[in-house]
């Protein structure tokens, strides 16, 4: 059983595709983690922001927090729309490419991409930025832990999406049900403290405030709460991972993201208003974060509030894994449409693309490692991507149901497609609206690094493109035109008669009967003894004459001088020759080579012929192919005639065998 | 003018071979440096084993160096008539080889290679030990100055043998010079002062004597004194570097070589004994090498003193250099024997052998790098080698002079072959005993390790013997026999029709009228459309119709399945069921190739065609060759009937283009 076994398990067949499908159950854990998670962050988020305003701060909370939900309810009624008008994978790309344009579709593809990659990177510094608050032993191994999860994260998602959404099911569903219970319990004591329940663990006290409630830091806290949105587009870019019916499937998987999300979400702001819950200094001895201020006050430090900020924290580290489940298949979209090379449109040995999840490990592996494990800076870079390809989504959308309803052929009532419109009109509105505040209150902070790096992406692909669509160009073919039916003139280059050159040139004459074998003089330098002349007596008698007795054209042999011992030169030199006197024929290099089998037979054996291969095909005319005739140690298919062999000569055995 | 030109100069033509050959005066710097620098460390290496006598250690030195003297004697007159005997290169092995056996002669060539790579490394660390002891601040560069040397004596001599004799003449000569000048000079004031001269600068009085003189004293001072003639095989080894008449050029190079090293290691031992210098413990304070005392006791501190201390530091580190003149001609003789790859052998572009050069620099350099610069421990380990290859070659020589002595064949007469007897006799019993009280007096210091090393390369070289005349046997060819007469059997994998496949399909029908196109049917997964279908559509209607029109057999195409997505296994078992089917035929896979012109078009190219060829190779049996037809990007040798082409649709591209 081989490594690549035990790691990945078995190879995969094509018609076993469908078991690697996913259903809802599944599917709420591969593409939710970044989603859900969020609900551990998103509101310390918006709150952080809030606190110069000390206990007042609470009050906005609760609002924002709403108009996060309203966008993100938006968006889920839109992507409900998007997943049945596009069942065979409906992210943001798809849409945007098909309603408003290819420039449109790439710049989507750029934003997520981007948006994925920083996903990873800040998922898992978090996570373990999480592991090492509680645990400051490790601190000095934030960087190794980091790319050990990263490694994990790679290796589960090479096994299959399937595999992924198995494994990470159990933290996942956890994690919801712990946070549940802690909402649920805690909505139950304040109903019957009518609204003043007693914390069984009392918060640390707000600090006073010390600025003023004003438009700017109710938009600025408004777009540190939209990252809880930036996982939604996870199920549309992955329907291809969903088991048929794919359409309901990923509705419900959806559904249940979005109804947990908001569930969550509203919960623990609501809980946090009425518990008096602030959000902390990171910097400050005892820091908590609301989660956990909000667990201990509605359950107190027992078991319970262990086990639900254990899951908490495993759930960060893994929320990176959304995106290996989005990032490979859009790359694979972009790939297929000739944005990215074949490689990423080739499925691995277990179905996924694998190209796609080593190449998201690569990107993010260097930006864990190039800021040392802890990548907080980038957090403001994050969510322009997600909303930037939202807002093309949506317009995508909002454009697709117009033309549908000028669109005659389309059947369907008008007004349910106007209803279709109006929604992701509305949806369109409230991501771009939300994507300018972002925009705006994350720009300096470092979003105008992404306004750089799209573009500089978008072009990249773009010239990939080009790249690919001129080559497809000069590659297509029309109808064969066979005229020149004359065999190629076959050229052997050889050093001595032996049984490579033997069978080299039973096989050119096999080919053709114009067979030219080439022997390079001094090689070695004058100072070693003339082999020519040996060669040329060996070459009348074990090949001329055999062959004219058969009546089988004799292959002449061309004696050249190499004065400065290259093997290349005077052989591309005779090869150009051979072209001009011969304008309408096709040239073969045929190349005797000795098939070595372990790694240090080749450490005996110049590798001279490669070489010879690479340099033929870089600089000779279109006309020259290579002809590789392999010999093999134990090859005893032609066995030679050995009463002729003379009796060896150990000085001279080693110029008898490995230069081809 | 590339950097390779700029480093080595422009490649030489084999018949420029004369003009790389040097004479005595290039001779002396580029074969003496190692002898020659003895004069540095031999004496005082001797002086130190005496020391614990205190004051009386003078009395033995001048005697025990007489010994070393009349031994180093010994064998110049025993390699004048090696050198005469083998003008074309008589170093240890070729003697041993030629008059007591294979074994014997690959003995001495493992016991020379040995020495020579302990001579670098050793040497430049010595001479940057002397130079760190002059200027303590450079203390922490010690390794990277040691590299440094090592790169300089590389480069330099990859230029060239002649180079580097001219390069370090300068050095050299002005070594001598200044040295003997300093002996002159005490010797004629000595004189003067009738044996009592007074010094100039008087050295440090020698502390009083712990121990009293016995035998194994008096051995391991001499044992330690022999490490002076460690350089004298260099040249009898580098014959093929002399200029016409090579006799008289080596000839005078040794007796130049020898006669110098003569007069200085007398001089410098009698002088010592009469200005009284001793040999200073280098880990005390106010550390002074012998030749320094020496040369401040009769010049005094002044110009002359730091000229001479200059070029003695210079010369330690440049007597290194003598390896990279014998050991690549070493092991040019034992790889044209087969002991070692045949890159060995082939002059590189300066006519030295490359391979050689940068061997030895990697052995030398892994030595340094082991030891962290300071290879003190290795010394031991030195003179091991060179006096077993010593005494080998002179075992050799007297077995050659008694078997001409015996055959009535040889002519001259009786009684200069009996004294040519005598002296490598003497010679040989000589250094028999030298490196009896070597390995005796060295043994537990370190010596021990060659006792283990020696053998183990020993076996290395004869197992690269015995493959390559295993090799040998297996290739030696008889005449042709040419029974088969069929063309081979062509199968070219395809992925779609296009300008590669259209260019392929006619060099096959140019070999072979069988010519079957494969396609792997759901190479990506059956998630993508079927591409089978318009394939055969268009097989049919671009190759089947206009080459029935045209009279020529038409190739098949055949569509395999590969359900584990696996490009070489489905081809490899195709080539199986088509050797059962035609057990007579040869099989040829012909295989399309895109060649690219910059490194980021591979990138954008799966390498797939590389992998093929070499499983093919490897795996296949020995009746398949593969045919490589190049397709380069501007290629427009066959211009497409365009009027047939369908317009592009931009999603299909990538599939048009890429998988060759």
């Amino acid at each position: 059983m081989s490594l690549s076994h035990v790691l990945f398990g078995r190879r995969l067949a094509n018609r076993e595709a469908k078991g690697t499908k996913i259903g809802a159950v599944a599917g709420l854990a591969a593409m939710g983690l970044d989603g859900l998670s969020s609900v551990a962050y998103g509101p310390e988020a918006t709150l952080t922001v809030l606190m110069p305003l000390g206990a007042l701060a609470l009050g906005p909370l609760v609002p924002i927090t709403g108009a996060v939900l309203a966008v993100l309810i938006v968006l889920y009624f839109s992507y409900r729309q998007t997943i049945a008008a596009y069942p065979k994978g409906g992210g943001s790309y798809t849409v945007a490419q098909a309603n408003i344009g290819p420039g449109a579709g790439l710049l989507a593809a750029t934003a997520l991409m981007l948006d994925y990659v920083l996903n990873v990177a800040v998922g898992i510094s978090a996570g373990i930025a999480a592991l090492v608050s509680a645990a400051p032993a490790l601190q000095p191994l934030t960087l190794p832990l980091c790319l050990a999860v990263l490694a994990i994260l790679t290796l589960v998602n090479l096994r299959g999406t399937r595999e992924a959404g198995l494994i990470f099911a159990v933290p996942t569903y956890l994690f919801i049900g712990t946070l549940l219970v802690v909402v649920a319990i805690g909505t139950a004591k304040a109903l019957a403290a009518g609204g003043h329940p007693v914390a069984v663990v009392a918060p640390p006290a707000i600090p006073a405030g010390t600025a003023t409630l004003g438009l700017w830091l109710l938009l600025r806290a408004f777009a540190s709460g939209c990252t809880a949105m930036t996982g939604v587009e996870a199920v549309s870019n992955g329907m291809s991972a969903f088991k048929e019916p794919t359409e309901r499937h990923a509705r419900r998987t959806l559904t249940a993201i979005v109804g947990l999300l908001t569930v969550l979400l509203a919960g623990v702001v609501v809980l946090s208003r009425i518990y008096r819950i602030g959000a902390m200094d990171q910097t400050d001895p005892g820091y908590q974060t609301m989660l956990s201020q909000l667990t201990a006050a509605v359950v107190g430090h027992g078991v319970f509030y262990y086990a639900t900020l254990g899951t908490i924290l495993v759930v960060l580290s893994l929320s990176a894994n959304t995106s290996f489940t989005g990032f490979p298949r859009l790359c694979q979209m972009i790939a297929v449409d000739g944005y990215l090379p074949r490689a990423f449109a080739i499925p691995g040995r277990r179905l996924v693309y694998s190209a796609g999840i080593l190449f998201l490990t690569g990107s993010a592996g260097i930006l864990l490692v190039a800021f040392d494990g802890i990548t907080d800076r980038l957090i403001p870079l994050f969510a322009v991507g997600a909303f930037l390809a939202f807002t093309l989504s949506q317009t995508g959308m909002a454009l697709h149901w117009r033309q549908a309803l000028h669109d005659p052929k389309v059947s369907g009532s008008r007004g349910s497609l106007r209803a279709s419109l109006a929604v992701n009109g509305v949806g369109a509105i409230a991501t771009g609206a939300a994507l300018a505040i972002i925009l705006a209150a994350k720009f300096v902070e470092g979003a105008w690094i992404t306004v750089i790096i799209i573009p500089l992406v978008f072009l990249l692909l773009s010239g990939i493109k080009r790249y690919y669509d001129r080559l497809s160009s000069r590659l297509r073919a029309g109808r064969i035109d066979f005229t020149d039916r004359e065999p190629p003139i076959v050229l052997i280059p050889i050093e001595r008669w032996d049984r490579l050159v033997d069978k080299a040139l039973k096989f050119a004459l096999q080919l053709s009967p114009d067979v030219i074998a080439i022997h390079l003089i001094a090689l070695e330098g004058d100072d070693v003894e003339d082999r020519s002349a040996i060669l040329r007596r060996r070459w009348a008698d074990a090949v001329e004459a055999p062959l004219k007795q058969l009546g089988v054209p004799v292959p002449s042999l061309v004696q050249l001088q190499s004065p400065y011992r290259q093997l290349a030169e005077p052989l591309i030199a005779f090869i150009r020759e051979t072209e001009q006197a011969h304008p309408k024929r096709a040239i073969a290099m045929l190349l005797p080579v000795l098939v070595t089998q372990h790694w240090w037979e080749r450490l005996l054996h110049p590798n001279r012929t490669t070489m010879l291969q690479k340099t033929v095909l870089k600089v000779c005319d279109r006309r020259v192919g290579i002809i590789i005739v392999p010999w093999h140690l134990d090859d005893q298919s032609a066995d030679p005639d050995r009463s002729g062999a003379r009796p060896s000569n150990p000085a001279r055995r080693l110029h008898d065998t490995i230069t081809h």
